[in-house]
C-alpha cells in the first residue's frame, strides 16, 4: 500500500465522504487511490475557486467536513479567496495539496512555491507530511482539527504518495481537539444581566448558534426577559422561515446597525464576535455598538451553543418572574410570538424591480429549500422579506469574497441532495467563480440559479459617495460599469451545459422559476433588473 | 491631496501607463485618482487572475511595469497564481492591493486577513505603506525595485489613500536598485571552455537573453566556436523566426531532455538556470544534465545578457581561429547558417490532427505576430514547427499555473495595439481564467484565440502511466475528463461579446482564421481535435 492509499483510506474511515478536486501530475497517485477507496466520491471542478467553495457549502449543511484535492502553489491559490470565506464561516475542511517530491524541491523547478506560506493566512492548521509512512496519522490529525469548525491544510509531496507505507497497518482514528467549554460564571452573569435589564438587552447570535434548537432556546429567553434576538451580518446559515423563531440580523449599513444598537446597553454573544462595520469609512464609526455597552460573551466561538442557550434559559426561568412564559414556547409547549407564522408578501407582477423581487422571492421559496443569497444590491430586501417565508436554510456570505454563492451552491446540493437549491447571485459576482455551473451541470444538482444583472457594480457606485468621493469621472465610471459589453448569461450558461433562460417580468420570472424547480437538474435565469 | 492622488501621480510620472484593476470599496479613491491623472488608463477584468496575468503579459513585451489594483486579501488571492508565472518569467510589475484603514484591521471584521503574508509566497517585495505621506515614497521604491524583473506588492490601507498628504510636494523618481554584474572572470571562463570544446558545449539562453539581439549574438559565439545553442523550456518571450538565430528549447518530457542534454559536457548559462524535471517522476531523474557536467554562469539572472554575450563573442573572437566565421554572422555582415530561413511546411487539408495543425499554424502565423501557445498536448509540436514560420514573438508557459495564455494575452495586445496576437489556448486550461475574453471584448484588443478541444485533461491522463499507475478505474477516469458536460465554447465567447466559431478541418479554420485576422478586435474559434 502506497502513502496515497493509506491517506485516502484514513479519509474513508474517519467519516470523509466526498472529495472535491481539481488535480494535476502530483496528485495522480492520489487520484488513482480513489477508486480503491468506496467511500470517498470524487466531484471535479474546472477551477479551484470551485472546489473549496464547493466543500464549503457542503460543510455548512451538514457541520462536517470534506475533502479538497489541490495542485500545488498555484491549485492552492486559486482556492485561497473560497477559503477565506469558509474560515469566516468556521467551516469545516480537509484540504489536500500536493507538492513536489521532497527531493525535487530545492531544485527550484518551475511550479516550486512556498505552499505553506500561501495556506497559512487562509487555514487553521498547516502541515507538509514528510513520508509515506506518516501520511495516514497526519490526515487524521488534519481530520481531527477540522471538526470543531476549522480549516486544515495537508500537503502531500509526490513521494509522499507514491512510496511504500510499510509501517502502516490500519487507518488511525481522528481525535477532537478537546473543544472551548461554556462558564457557568458566564451564564450566570448573562442571566443576571437579563433579570435586571432584559428589554435593553440583545442576545447576539452567529456561527452554529443560528439552527433551531439554538434559536427556539434563545426566543425562550427572549419571551422571558423580554430581550431581544439579534443575527451577525454574516452568518453561514441560518434555519429559518414559518414556524421558526424570528431574528432581526444587523443591517450591513453603518448608519442603521448603529441606529439598531444604541437600543441596547449590553449584548450577550453566543458563537458571536462584538460588532463592526464592514468597512471603514471617513468620519463613519468602525464600532457600531454605543459606547459604554457592556459585553458578556455566554458561548464562544466554536463552544456548544446549545447548551449555553439552555443553561441560560434555565438560570433565566429559575430566578425571574418570567418562568410561566418561558414554559409557553417550544413546538409542543404552545405558540411563541417570536415564531415566525406563513405570511408571504402579495404576489407582483409587472417589470422587475428590487421591492417586487423581494415580494416575489417571500412566496416562491419552496419548504425545506436551501436559499444562497449573492444578490447584494438587488437583494438588500431579500432578508427581511423571507422571514415569513416556507421553512428554509439560508447561507449568507461571510468573509466578503466575493462570488461565492455558485461555488458554495454545489457542495450546498451535494450535501442534501433531496433539497431544492436556490441560488440568488449578481451579475458581478458570478463573474468570479462561473465555472461552477459546468459542476451543476456534470453532477445533475438540483439547484436554480437566479442571476440578477443590473449590469454594473452598483455596489461600488454606493460606496464611492460612502467614503466621500461624490462625483467621480469617466475613468471611474468605467471601472465601476459591466455593461461593455453586457455578459449574457444564457449564453454563459449553455456553454457550460446548464439550461438558461432570460426574462424581463415577474410574470416571466415566477414561470421559469417554477418550471426549474419543477425539474430535478439545474436551470440558470438571467433576471434583468 | 490625498494619498491615493499622490500615489497615482507617482505611478504616472515614473512610467506606469496602464493600471488593470478589479477594485472594491477600500480602492474607490484609487479609482477616483484616476481621472485626476491623464498619463494612466484603467483597465477592468472580472476576475483577479485575469488582472495579474495581463499585467505580466504587458511587462513580457514593453520589459517594463503595469501596476494592478486588487481588493484586499481575497482579491490579492484571485490574483496569485497569475503571479506564480509572472515571477517565474521575471516580469516587472507593481500590485497596488487595498486593505482596511489601519485603525480598522485590529477589530477583525470579516474582510480582514494576512495581506502581506498571502503575497509573500508570489512576490518579490511586499510592503504595508502606513500613512498618506509616506505612499509616494513606497510607491517609487515598488516602480524601482519591480524594473529589474521583479513583483513589488504595495498595499494601501485605506486610510493611507484618503487621508491628506500634506507634506507631499512632487513625485519622487523611481531608482533602480544596483543591478547584477556581469563578472569578467566568468566572461573568460566561458571563452576558455568555448575555445577548448565548443562542440561538446551548450548555451542556455533563457529569460531576456531570448531577445534578437541577445540570439545574434549567441549565434556568432556558436558559429565560431560550434557550441549549440538551447533555450529553456519555459521561458516567457521569445523573438523567433525567419531572419532570426535558431535556438532548440529544452524538450518537456525527462527522457528526450536527457538523452538532448548528454551531448554536452558543459553548459553555459545567459540569464537560464541549471535544467531540470518540471516534475519528479519515481525512477526518472530531475538533474536532466549528465553527471558531471560543468556549469558556467556567464550572465547572472537579472544580468545585462547583451553585454555578456558581446563580451563572450569578442573572447572567443579575439583568441580562436574563429574569428572570420563570426564576423560572417549578423544582418549587416552576411547570412548565417544558424539563422531561420521562411520556410512553412506545406498547408495541410481535411480532418484536425495534431501534427496537421503544426503543419497550418507554421504558415498560418503572420509577420510580427504575437503567439501565446498554452496548447500543451495539442500542440507538442507547434514550437519546433514554427521555427521557419514569419518572425514573431513566442510567449510560452513560465511558473506552470495553468490558464495564463487567456489573460497575458489581454495584457500582450494592450501593450503592443498595432499588432496581431495569436492566443493558442486548451479547453481545460482556458477554463481557469475565462473572464480574459470579457476585457477582450471590452477593449476590443486584436486577439484570435484558438480553442483546442480534446474535452479531457489529456496531459494527465500523459502523466498517469509517467508516474508508474498504468491502469486506473472509473473514478480517475471521471476525474481526468471534462467531456462530459462538452464545454461549449462558442456559447461561452458569445456570452462574454466575443464572436466565435467552430471548426472541423483545417479548411474551415484557415477561412476563420484568416477572417479574425482581417477583422480587428477579438474573435475565438473553438478547434475540434
Amino acid at each position: 500500500m502506497n502513502g496515497a492509499q493509506s491517506l485516502l483510506e484514513t479519509l474513508g474511515h474517519n467519516g470523509i465522504e466526498v472529495c472535491f478536486a481539481n488535480p494535476g501530475t502530483s496528485e495522480m497517485h492520489f487520484v488513482a487511490a480513489l477508486d480503491r477507496q468506496p467511500h470517498v466520491r470524487g466531484v471535479l471542478g474546472l477551477f479551484e475557486g470551485v472546489v473549496t467553495g464547493a466543500a464549503d457549502g457542503y460543510s455548512r449543511m451538514l457541520d462536517k467536513p470534506a475533502a479538497t484535492l489541490l495542485h500545488l502553489g498555484p491549485g492552492a491559490a486559486n482556492g485561497l479567496s473560497s477559503l477565506h470565506n469558509a474560515l469566516r464561516a468556521r467551516t469545516s475542511m480537509v484540504n489536500i495539496i500536493g507538492d513536489h517530491a521532497g527531493y525535487h524541491r530545492s531544485l527550484d523547478a518551475p511550479l516550486t512555491s512556498d505552499i505553506e506560506g500561501a495556506l497559512r493566512p487562509f487555514s487553521n492548521w498547516v502541515r507538509t507530511s514528510p513520508s509515506a509512512n506518516s501520511i495516514a496519522k497526519d490526515a487524521a490529525d488534519a481530520i481531527g482539527y477540522s471538526l470543531s469548525g476549522q480549516i486544515s491544510s495537508l500537503i502531500l509531496p509526490a513521494d509522499t504518495a507514491w512510496n511504500n507505507a510499510d509501517q502502516y497497518t490500519q487507518p488511525p482514528n481522528a481525535v477532537v481537539p478537546s473543544s472551548v467549554s461554556i462558564n457557568p460564571v458566564d451564564v450566570d452573569a448573562a442571566a443576571a444581566r437579563l433579570r435586571v435589564s432584559g428589554p435593553r438587552t440583545a442576545i447576539l447570535l452567529g456561527g452554529r448558534a443560528l439552527r433551531t434548537s439554538q434559536l427556539e432556546a434563545a426566543a425562550r429567553i427572549a419571551e422571558a426577559t423580554g430581550a431581544t434576538l439579534l443575527a451577525e451580518t454574516f452568518a453561514a446559515r441560518t434555519e429559518r422561515g414559518a414556524g421558526r423563531p424570528s431574528v432581526t440580523k444587523i443591517p450591513y449599513p453603518v448608519e442603521p446597525s448603529v441606529e439598531l444598537l444604541q437600543n441596547f446597553d449590553a449584548l450577550i454573544f453566543v458563537d458571536a464576535k462584538p460588532p463592526v462595520a464592514f468597512f471603514a469609512y471617513p468620519d463613519k464609526p468602525s464600532v457600531l455598538t454605543a459606547p459604554g455597552t457592556t459585553f458578556f460573551t455566554l458561548s464562544p466561538i466554536g463552544a456548544d451553543s446549545l447548551r449555553a442557550l439552555e443553561d441560560l434559559d434555565e438560570a433565566v426561568g429559575a430566578g425571574s418572574a418570567g418562568n410561566h412564559l418561558a414554559e409557553a414556547v417550544g413546538s409542543s409547549r404552545g405558540r411563541s410570538s417570536l415564531l415566525a407564522e406563513l405570511a408571504p408578501a402579495p404576489v407582483p407582477s409587472g417589470t422587475i424591480t428590487s421591492a417586487k423581487l423581494a415580494a416575489w422571492l417571500s412566496g416562491a421559496i419552496p419548504e425545506n429549500a436551501i436559499v444562497l443569497d449573492e444578490s447584494i444590491t438587488t437583494g438588500w430586501d431579500f432578508y427581511a422579506q423571507t422571514a415569513q417565508s416556507q421553512p428554509h436554510d439560508y447561507l449568507g456570505g461571510t468573509g466578503g469574497s466575493i462570488g461565492w454563492a455558485l461555488p458554495v451552491g454545489a457542495g450546498a446540493a451535494i450535501s442534501s441532495p433531496d433539497r431544492k437549491i436556490i441560488v440568488l447571485e449578481s451579475d458581478g459576482s458570478g463573474m468570479y467563480n462561473p465555472q461552477s455551473l459546468w459542476t451543476y451541470a456534470r453532477e445533475q444538482l438540483d439547484i436554480v440559479v437566479l442571476i440578477f444583472a443590473n449590469r454594473k457594480y452598483q455596489i461600488l457606485r454606493n460606496e464611492m459617495s460612502n467614503v466621500g468621493v461624490p462625483d467621480f469621472g469617466p475613468k471611474a465610471e468605467s471601472l465601476l460599469d459591466i455593461g461593455n459589453p453586457a455578459i449574457d448569461w444564457v449564453s454563459l450558461s449553455h456553454g457550460m451545459g446548464v439550461p438558461a433562460t432570460r426574462v424581463g417580468t415577474i410574470e416571466e420570472l415566477d414561470r421559469d422559476f417554477r418550471a426549474g424547480l419543477a425539474d430535478s437538474g439545474p436551470r440558470l435565469i438571467e433576471v434583468l433588473v
